[in-house]
């Protein structure tokens, strides 16, 4: 963890390095994922059942069995405790509210010229959705991809999820049933994204693929981009904490180790205008680690990349924090909306005392598919618009054509394209 | 060019082939590629002056000399015929009020649980436009790539443009000043889109890059993805002209000349009912082809990669061209209303006869920048959506907390992640 202030003279150069330390190393996966894939795309199914064999240490008798049935469904559902099923439905709920109020409207136009001008959203047809096995399955994240897409109207959504040892997890199982996802088949890894990608006798191929994994899904869904869409790649995750001095500490350091128990490349930050807090915060840190489960993941993480920032004022903070672009922003003051109002660049804000990230993990709403490593600069949490494209649209009364059709000619010919200048010249009658 | 018709009982083979068919052959420049973004990030404007002298065959002095001067510009715009900076003018105009109407709205959600969600949208702050030189230095792609990002509030637009033997292109300045760029490169290739997304001491880094380019252009935004955003890698280009019996043959065999006139690789593909008028616009075609200024290509495109379909009915049409997920699509029907809206999958549309797709190329205001190689099944043409992100917010009162926080508990325990779950819990008085 290191401790920053404004206040030193060496605090720019001590920030830049902050901000250019790279906490991940990305492992060289590049050559074995392009086999994986090409041995999905000459072999299908065959390949499928050979690395599942391989790498998930089972594999079924056919690509039948690749497939979880409904009966297998529903027993996840029924060894879930009622309770956390409770809790799923009113997080698919409400997430599902959330995601419906950001469906755009289409546009339409109409001109004086004598044109009409339309932009029409509509949903991707077929969407792949990844899940992580063992460790790292989060029905959370069933629910955060897969539910934008039903709100978008995506037809059809093919689930991969792997299932080491052949074990299923109940909770994601259950999550999916309650995001409405029928087709869950039980491969993981690269030959996930190159099934879901390429297609197999039994997977058919999907447009777009979304979803969180390790290095050899993040490798193979770069590989697979162009063939079909696919979502940001994911970086360690982050939060910054912005906290004034009517604060409790202990709520700060609970939330930064939220963010810090993820894995050892996590980051967390705060931020505050009081020195008094800074000390404060940083003792309930130390307190709070040896209480938690992944006591040693956290404190791996708060060591390598915690920061601890005290800042003049609150113009300070807002431009720290627009030059980190943090993945998670919470805003712990007594007047949180203004300070949020002067902050252009992070991917999800929680206001105020009574809203700690993981609300937002799980039940609030927003989507917890957020961009990570400073690309809230210019990328955006999953969305709707993820599920859905948009196609433009002209019609043109013969007046119209007569009004503008000349500029296009003159246009045309400038950058030496007869045919498209004659192409609106016929139509005048001029071809 | 191949001749289908559905009616054939070797249909599907012969339309899947066509489906398939590689249009484009990526040369493979990765490595050369990685060599610029290298020189580039360790030298700097050092590297810049060096590679422009090697592949532009000019340099000046200094890096200073790399920024067009507005003293350069007001002489471009001084040269260019005034009926051409009329045209542009009138492009400009209806591009902006177009993509002004884009423009999506806030989210702002009250929960009477006691907690208030929001999504709010805000412009990238710094964005590099890519604008290549030459013989495809296209004023129109000029304005198609700024306005948007101009329309969605962008503070700072840098144009990257290669002047080869150091001529510029008096058009694209003057494009580029009606656009309200005024930040202006002479550096191009790899070196250029290296430089937008590291920065040197001249240039400034920038959140994302967009614009058309060549090979080692792509390459290079493939390479420097993440670390800035990028806009879709765009392939050849291609319409697909529906067509019924009532329409103009000779109209119809200029608009697919004017797709195949691009380059080699574009595709221009006929659907009709009638027999007849593929019949038709085949001869058209063959008559219109010798006209043309860019007639070798044209007729190297048409033979290589040009289809005339003849279908049973629209219902059959329709499917096809969601197949083909065209990039342009042209609707030439006595109806085209009904017809467009059981089309799901196309970049662009152009409804009627008097709406030749150059017309949207130049004017009309949607932008030209479209998906292409079937990726309008999951991607979108430019829009100020490129240019702008989202952040979604929560807000919660202490009732709204303790209505949903339990849940979030629960989702956090089931998950082992002690801290999430007591970040929350410490809030409800359980910590």
């Amino acid at each position: 963890m290191i401790r920053l202030s404004t206040a030193h003279a060496g605090f720019e150069a001590e920030f830049r390095t902050l901000l250019d330390q790279a906490r991940e190393t990305t492992a060289k996966v590049d050559a074995a994922v392009a086999g994986i894939i090409a041995e999905v795309r000459a072999e299908g199914d065959a390949a499928l059942l050979r690395l599942t064999g391989r790498f998930d240490r089972w594999a079924p008798a056919s690509a039948d069995g690749l497939r979880v049935t409904p009966a297998e469904i529903e027993a996840a559902r029924a060894a879930c405790a009622p309770a956390l099923l409770d809790a799923l439905d009113l997080a698919a709920t409400r997430i599902e509210r959330f995601h419906a109020a950001q469906l755009p409207r289409d546009v339409e136009l109409d001109d004086p010229l004598g044109l009409t001008l339309g932009m029409r959203w509509s949903a991707i047809e077929a969407v792949g959705i990844y899940v992580p096995g063992g460790k790292a399955a989060y029905p959370s994240s069933v629910l955060m991809n897969a539910i934008p897409a039903q709100v978008a109207g995506v037809r059809r959504i093919a689930m991969c999820v792997p299932t080491p040892d052949g074990a299923l997890n109940d909770l994601v199982l259950a999550a999916a049933h309650r995001a409405g996802v029928t087709e869950i088949w039980r491969v993981g890894g690269a030959q996930a994204i190159a099934a879901m990608a390429w297609g197999t006798a039994s997977i058919a191929p999907v447009d777009r693929v979304a979803g969180p994994g390790n290095a050899y899904v993040a490798e193979a869904k770069r590989q697979v981009f162009g063939r079909v869409g696919i979502d940001s790649i994911a970086g360690p995750s982050e939060v910054v904490v912005l906290a004034d001095a009517s604060q409790n500490p202990a709520q700060i350091a609970i939330d930064l180790l939220a963010q810090a128990e993820h894995d050892e490349s996590a980051q967390a930050i705060l931020i505050t205008t009081s020195a008094q807090m800074a000390h404060a915060v940083e003792h309930a840190v130390e307190e709070a680690l040896g209480t938690l489960a992944r006591a040693e993941i956290a404190a791996e993480s708060w060591r390598r990349h915690g920061a601890i920032i005290v800042v003049h004022d609150w113009e300070e903070g807002a431009a720290l924090v627009d030059r980190l672009a943090p993945e998670h922003l919470e805003i712990m003051v007594s007047q949180p909306g203004p300070l949020f109002d002067r902050i252009r660049h992070a991917g999800a804000a929680f206001l105020g005392a009574h809203c700690p990230e993981a609300l937002g993990d799980y039940v609030a709403g927003p989507n917890h598919v957020l961009p990570t490593g400073r690309t809230a600069r210019f990328a955006s949490g999953l969305s709707v618009f993820d599920f859905l494209k948009r196609t433009t649209w002209i019609a043109a009364e013969k007046r119209g054509l007569e009004a503008i059709g000349p500029a296009a000619v003159a246009l045309a010919e400038a950058e030496g394209l007869t045919a498209h200048a004659r192409s609106v010249a016929m139509r005048l009658g001029q071809g």
